[in-house]
């Protein structure tokens, strides 16, 4: 039985390895979006491989897919005690654009209080934490119950070995609860744990207009443009109080009680602080939900990305023959990424006029998650965390979406908590990504005493 | 005095020279917009010199500007005969995209009676024809008036030397009529000339949501996404009957007479045909105008290039901080091209949300040119133009813009007409670009007989 006391000395005599360890992983390029970094992305796997057997792991394997490689690693000390599986990831978003970095990316260093390196944060640092978390355990007595590893690499691309992986090794993976840190809290002084990920419906949108490029000038105003039409269309797709109109688009979102949406909003948090670290004047969002609940509760419409016509320097009066975009929603249960990808597809369609021509494409989806706070692993997670950072984490319902969570409730019948270490400013997938040392240390104590916890109450 | 007799006979005998020259014209990739090819910008200068003087034009100069030269040629027989001034210019458009030429862009082949190239009619092919006229007057008895050349080399770029070059010359550029020959006519069967062109105001615009680039998961909902601010606010740029709603927009547009409109209306025109050529089923455009109407008498606005967020392979779910337009207005007499800037740039900051900010960049602009028919230049062109196509030409109202037009007229108080021979199938500044060899050869008869006609009737 590891204990705070334990937990505590051991940070205290390894914490300066324990962030080199870190920082050699994040010196390592794994890009998944790019197959230039093909290397790196190996050499990410085999480091992990290499801590996992110093810590004393068993089965260690670097396990080939037709994409990037899984590591898995288990530590089995008897089959009638629970068993733990970590799902963490070691590739991570490209670093572009890179001249908006104020360090090197994959130079890590150490900036008011926090790691600054591609990858700190979302995942390398937080899957860090388990590995560092596993040893500590079996530096202190050994593990507390059975704890399988599965650390993917293509997380950033939309986990699709990960998905073959599990279908094949339902056995393999047995266990009782998931466990993943790739989510964040609300601050160091008030942890939280997030209980729902919305869904995901993410498509590409294509216009044509006339069959080539023109001379705005000579017809301009006489033929649809695809750029103003995609707009115009865009525009539409949310009405003056940002409701979404596609048509039967709301018609499986399960509203909250009142109380719910009462307790969801104990959590703290200030506008203010918001708008200010954002750099913005205001706020914009759903009618009738505040900041919280748009980013917890409420489906969502983004464009992420837009183009067409002439895009160089200077002035070209070109009216172009396409016009693209790329446009995502996010999901609430009940909301079904498929039904939803149809519904938006058709209703694209629908809208157009009969003076452009339009081609949607689905890329990708992804079903939203709650997670019940009424069960064991919850329940000594919510130990771990009041034991290391003095409170009981706040449960919150968060606007990204893990795909691979509902993943693993089909396939492997499992349920996942989420309790993840960063904090929003971290600023993923943008320049200069940060995770706090703080952070880092914490998690790996809170981890394993959750592991500790959860062997000691978990009803097997 | 030349006729027709002779204007036949002697493109009889040089036909296929007149054609080899263009074909070594267009082999150079004088590109103004890129500096790369900044040799072969100086080379056609020098093309054009070598063929002034092969054709008997004194003072034939290329002169140094800040920018690409510009040539300078002229024929003085007798100061108390009138003058023309031609204008046009060597320089093209980039021919990017380059996948999309069936044949070489700096390669000319002829294709189905066309002279397939870059330049081929904007403007090398229609600013050549006034050299081969040249020759084909001084071969022929000498020009029957007084005739100045002035052709440069940044029309595609703005014309910004030239604008010092006419102030700095107003002697020299001293003329009667000036005559420019860029734009095109209805069809071979249907000899036209513009008597009007539109006025432009061209500007590009940025929106600035957060200060960096976020997930759209964690935020989207919950901040404005710029790129959807961009596109609700260029929607509402245009109203369901695609009027424009910039506020004073049409306060200073002439409104044709009834009786000007059904003129216009007379030009041979087939929405069918217009159709199938663009393949698009249905045309777009301001409510209560025709195709004709929209095309040549109402202004418009369209965005010409657009961009913001993930525009790569795949999906990446960024709710940028950024989003950009490139949008021109197209402008009718009597809109002033820099009042409808400032009401555009004001109009686009009041309708900005208070979640983004707003910086609008003027480009360039354009003021829009009416020229009279009833005037001794414009009667000479038509009496040349029923000499040689065997029909009076339908006068026309163009979409593009002239910028030069106007600042000759401000600067050298010279009126302007414009001898068009091209056709709208030319697709300038597109792909294939392509002029016709009958349009070529007939543009050259053309031109010629315009000057003896002119030298005739004009009052000096």
């Amino acid at each position: 039985m590891i204990t705070k006391e334990q937990t505590s000395q051991y940070l205290q005599d390894n914490k300066q390895r324990f962030l080199d360890e870190l920082f050699d992983l994040l010196r390592i390029p794994s890009v998944s979006a790019d197959k230039k970094f093909k290397t790196d992305v190996l050499k990410a796997a085999d480091f992990l491989k290499t801590k996992f057997e110093a810590a004393g792991a068993e089965n260690v394997e670097v396990c080939e897919t037709a994409g990037n490689p899984i590591v898995y690693a288990d530590k089995i000390i008897d089959p009638s005690l629970p068993t733990v599986l970590v799902y963490g990831h070691y590739d991570v978003q490209p670093a572009d654009p890179y001249e908006l970095w104020e360090s090197e990316p994959f130079n890590p260093v150490i900036k008011n209080g926090k790691i600054v390196a591609r990858g700190s944060a979302d995942d390398k640092g937080q899957m860090y934490i388990h590995v560092k978390a596993f040893e500590m355990m079996m530096q202190n007595g050994g593990v507390p119950c059975n704890v399988k590893f599965m650390i993917e690499g293509e997380e950033e691309v939309g986990s699709e070995s990960l998905e073959t992986y599990i279908k094949e090794n339902t056995e393999k993976l047995k266990a009782d609860i998931i466990v993943i840190s790739d989510t964040s809290m609300i601050a160091n002084e008030h942890p939280s744990m997030a209980v729902s990920l919305k869904g995901l419906s993410y498509l590409e949108v294509e216009i044509t207009g006339p069959n080539r490029d023109l001379h705005s000038g000579v017809y301009g105003g006489a033929v649809a443009n695809p750029i103003n039409v995609l707009c115009r269309m865009i525009a539409s797709l949310q009405d003056e109080n940002k409701k979404i109109t596609v048509p039967g688009f709301y018609d499986k979102v399960v509203e909250l009680t009142n109380e719910e949406r009462k307790k969801m909003n104990l959590a703290p948090f200030s506008l203010d602080d918001f708008k200010s670290d954002l750099a913005i004047d205001d706020v914009e969002g759903e009618a009738g939900y505040n900041t919280l609940e748009r980013q917890g509760i409420r489906p969502t419409l983004d464009v992420n990305g837009i183009w067409g016509g002439y895009t160089g320097e200077g002035a070209k009066t070109v009216l172009p023959s396409k016009a693209y975009a790329k446009i995502s929603m996010r999901l609430v249960p009940d909301q079904n990424h498929r039904e939803i990808t149809e519904l938006f597809k058709k209703h694209f369609e629908d809208i157009a006029p009969d003076s452009v021509k339009v081609d949607v494409k689905p890329h990708h989806g992804a079903t939203p998650v709650v997670s019940s706070t009424d069960s064991d692993a919850y329940r000594a997670a919510e130990d771990a965390f009041e034991k290391v950072w003095g409170k009981r984490p706040i449960p919150t319902r968060e606007g990204g979406s893990i795909p691979i969570v509902a993943l693993f409730k089909e396939v492997l019948k499992l349920d996942s908590i989420l309790m993840g270490f960063g904090l929003n400013s971290d600023a993923i997938h943008s320049p200069n990504e940060s995770f706090g040392v703080e952070n880092y240390l914490k998690g790996i104590e809170t981890v394993a005493l959750f592991h500790q916890r959860f062997a000691e109450t978990a009803k097997k």
